[in-house]
């Protein structure tokens, strides 16, 4: 009942399987890190990873399989024990699944999906909606907010498309984002949806979480493509309406967008496609300074002709990616000049655009880094969370974190962030633009504390969300809140704002059994 | 303390302002409405106005004097006590206000909002908040809840810009459309919205009711251009944060855009505006038929190339325009063939989409109307209603009535409304296009029923609203929910949706004085 394809516990993607870190990158973990070079430390063995007890009750799980699957052996528990996550991996590899589910439930239909809320509900047994997995800010944590028992609720077998009309598909939540646009390549369509976890993300996941991709500048973030949804909550059904706009009073589909898990299970996505088209066009570009490129790239969104794909690299990211490429020479001859790499995708329309965006990086004196470097891009854009295997395998501490605020904002917050993240290398690149303002991912990268690991990080985490509130970002562009940032919703939507989320999750799930502590803190 | 500049309480705009309906329109509104010509009915003087006893104690009177202008005389209260719609002028002309307000508050500052807000909460007293007051579906409606007291709270004070940075404009919800643009003229921008009431229409206003403006389909409705906002709430305020895009959970920008005075006061908006354009071209297009109309109107849609404004009238309504507009040897010639009349306008960047647009329609064998049709579209695009007005005292049923759905079910929605409107003469045109589906804006027209006015109206309206819930469409594109669609919204979000939104209010508002009867049922 679980997937066939399924990813390895303790990392990403298949066993064996996904890029891999060069031999060259050595020198440059040396200087930059301090690691040592070589594997330090390796995953245990599946048999080896420690369980909790079960704790659902033989009758709740008889109830539950008169419904759904239901499996609840070493595997399945351990696979649905966490999301991606640097701290998550940590544990995983460390083979701590205490808080692993009691059982993987997995119902087959919409329907089912009520049938397993309305008895977790009466039994009080909580549920952890799983999608792809690939959350990185604990939205998958097998939360039991007090209670004894807690299911991993595997939408998997809900992995059908329902319908198309035109560009308009309904589609089921565990539809994996590579199945989604196989089955609608045959319409000429795509979903235009490319987060960096692509290759396992839902459908579900992506609208649950508020996803954004790396090609949403120009084809837009998920909710921007949501025409409706529906949702399964432990009292019953939402469902809003498909219809492209409406003024019928506050916009429920952008409650439920976002909502993690919170208030129900997402059991319908209805989406805007996009049509498939042969143009597709990346090219690189070397700018004088990051603020340079960040000018540009304003200009751009301002007047309407940003790239579908904008990636602006600072310096520091620029000379590391340009050092882990095997491009050392060319980082050593750029080192004087210390450029900023930005890369532009077009996958569409690009004519005005392109002319546009060229005669402008031209008129800054930017170098062309050609489609040699766009196709470097795109062949290595889903590799990092390969790439995160290896490192965590040579004893670095190593995570992402983003954020977007106004164009104004934006330097002052990039130094805030980098600041709070002392200590580590960081690297940044703003990853998405806007006509109002941008979005800034941050890498950092360091030496493991091998003495306490998961403090190390948790305190940088901490002070970045901190300074990322204090500077006029949000705490999150794209990755969601999770247990992670939970604690920190207040500073973004203020304590009213919290109360009116909470107001909302205890009219649709008053027992709390969905999914406690994501969102909003227990 | 109210603006100086007033619409008249009985219609629409200044008083003598305005265009008017033709001599020409008088054989036409005889044959196709039995209307007899001439004024058959006028409005009464202010003077004769009824209205009610003063229900606000002397005490909270003068607590509320204390943090903002009162004024209870009886222009202010008659001019507070209605908003647009056919129902409200009706019974304006009538002179039946026994339900205006108790007294008319006007608050300087956002400050002086919660204050107000914080007095009308302890003294039980209803509020009304009051922007342009172009409400056509009760939104201003001076409903008590049950209270003995309420009072229009009205925002015409904040009417300042509060700092323009890039296209990121700060603004105080009282200021009115052309104030705003013409504020920010000067930076070279403009906020691109232009909804019918565009002369009187507030910022906050158009946030409140989830409004669209006629540039929409390229400029997006007013939700695609609110980066932020903040709400007044009876417990306090909610502030979004100024940031370009997030995935920090639910929406709650998206909760608070169309909550319609319900929750609270919106205090405070950010929105994108838009580049100044010199080149903005407007031209008409007569094509062989509505659904030909449609089907290209689609096509480019889908494909990204939609012009920012995009009007295609059905055939029975292209008629109706012609004659009116005293072009019936036109009308009769095209009788024949009976077109249908589009309008098509772009603001900025027109290019490959004009070019592309023009290569289609001709394709079709549509005709060109050229520019011609496109300056006279302009020019009358916000008369409607001030003729609505002559149309009043000649006695006429006129009103209007918008809905979406997507493109497949357009026919359908379309033949059901006409149909549930029946015995009235009935136009309609697209007036919105997205890449999903379309809006459909149907103009209602025939003889008063001198018995019973007022049921006339709400038999049809009520027929037309079953069925365009039944047909797939929503309660509304752009008019919101107000008094009137409220005991719709749960066939448009389902019952556990309604519930979720009166948790929300309940939060904010548990005392309930917030806009009393609007968007939920009281």
């Amino acid at each position: 009942m679980i997937r066939r394809r399924e990813q390895v516990f303790h990392g990403w993607g298949e066993p064996g399987a996904g890029p891999a870190l060069p031999d060259h990158a050595d020198a440059w973990l040396r200087e930059h890190l301090g690691l040592e070079g070589g594997v330090v430390e390796a995953p245990v063995d599946l048999a080896d990873v420690v369980l909790g007890e079960l704790a659902l009750a033989a009758r709740v799980r008889e109830r539950l399989a008169a419904v759904a699957d239901v499996r609840d052996d070493r595997e399945a528990r351990v696979l649905r024990a966490a999301g991606k996550s640097y701290l998550d991996l940590l544990a995983q590899r460390a083979g701590e699944c205490t808080d692993a589910p009691d059982a993987v439930v997995a119902p087959a239909s919409a329907a089912a999906v009520a049938d397993v809320l309305r008895i977790c509900n009466e039994e009080d047994v909580a549920v952890v909606p799983f999608g792809g997995g690939t959350s990185v800010v604990g939205g998958v944590a097998p939360g039991r907010g007090g209670r004894d028992a807690v299911i991993s609720l595997d939408l998997g077998r809900l992995d059908a498309v329902l319908g198309v009309d035109g560009q308009l598909v309904r589609l089921q939540p565990g539809l994996r984002l590579p199945e989604a646009d196989h089955a609608l390549r045959a319409r000429g369509l795509t979903l235009g949806h490319f987060p960096q976890s692509y290759e396992w993300a839902t459908v579900g996941g992506c609208v649950a979480t508020r996803s954004a991709g790396q090609a949403s500048t120009g084809f837009g973030r998920i909710e921007r493509n949501v025409v409706a949804v529906r949702l399964a909550t432990p009292l019953g059904e939402i469902g809003t309406r498909e219809v492209p706009a409406s003024a019928a009073g506050p916009a429920l589909r952008e409650l439920i967008v976002g909502s993690e898990g919170a208030f129900g299970v997402i059991t319908e996505v209805t989406l805007r496609a996009r049509p498939l088209t042969a143009e597709r066009r990346y090219e690189g570009w070397f700018v004088s300074s990051f603020a340079e490129g960040v000018a540009v790239l304003r200009g751009l969104a301002e007047d309407g002709l940003a790239p579908d794909v904008a990636r602006l690299s600072d310096e520091a990211e620029t000379e590391a990616s340009l050092a882990l490429a095997g491009r050392a020479g060319l980082a050593r001859t750029l080192g004087r000049v210390r450029p900023a790499l930005l890369i532009c995708g077009w996958e569409a329309q690009m004519g005005v655009r392109r002319t546009e965006a060229r005669r402008r990086l031209r008129a800054t004196r930017a170098l062309p880094a050609g489609e040699r470097a766009g196709r470097a891009w795109l062949a290595s854009r889903f590799a990092g969370p390969h790439l995160r295997d290896d490192l965590l395998d040579r004893g670095a501490v190593v995570e992402t974190l983003e954020t977007a605020t106004t164009w104004a904002r934006l330097p002052a917050l990039k130094a805030a962030v980098t600041g709070a993240l002392g200590g580590l290398h960081v690297g940044c690149h703003v990853s998405h633009v806007y006509p109002t303002g941008a979005s800034l991912y941050f890498t950092a990268l360091g030496r493991r504390d091998a003495d306490d690991p998961a403090g190390q990080w948790l305190r940088a985490k901490a002070a970045a969300c901190d300074a990322i509130l204090a500077a006029g970002g949000t705490l999150t562009h794209h990755h969601a809140v999770g247990r992670d940032h939970a604690p920190w919703l207040a500073g973004e939507d203020g304590p009213l704002g919290v109360e009116v989320l909470r107001a909302v999750k205890e009219r649709l799930d008053p027992a709390g059994i969905m999914n406690p502590g994501k969102l909003l803190v227990g």
